[in-house]
């Protein structure tokens, strides 16, 4: 697996689903795992790598945090902008 | 109001008000204001920060942005971890 795939999208599942995905992709030989979160979704991709860093890997290193905006149309048409976040971690050898 | 006060603490009111609250700091002269939330008032904040970089401060700047865990104790002693975020926001001369 390339290290550019090592992507969690986080959703509405349990917080502790997108914990283990993060672990599998890291113990699968993945450098840096990029957690991707948007609307209110966004505050359980923070839960989700604030677990792994508490009782996961407790050297983990968060490499950056953004944030943007998207634009989503919906089925009538109508535009909402929706806010997103990205959670780039690394694991030190 | 010296710079260290600047501060937002995003609850659960309508993103507008914290977005009001920001822009009325910088507008009383913050270089610097600090948007604080917690648990699920996280997503909030990013969309109070791309709020105001869409509509109001084009050129605002995300100086930095971290994340971290806070330990509260209940009404009945128990220990629960709650997820925080700081967006630190500056506005260019």
């Amino acid at each position: 697996m390339s290290e550019s795939e090592a992507v969690v999208l986080i959703g509405k599942k349990p917080v502790m689903n997108y914990v283990v995905a993060c672990m599998t992709l890291f113990n699968a030989g993945a450098k840096q795992v990029i957690v991707k979160a948007r609307g209110r979704a966004i505050s359980r991709a923070v839960d989700t790598v604030e677990l792994i860093r508490r009782a996961f890997i407790k050297d983990l290193v968060i490499k950056n945090i953004s944030i943007g905006t998207q634009e989503l149309t919906g089925q009538n048409g109508q535009k909402t902008n929706v806010s997103t976040m990205e959670i780039v971690l690394t694991r030190p050898k």
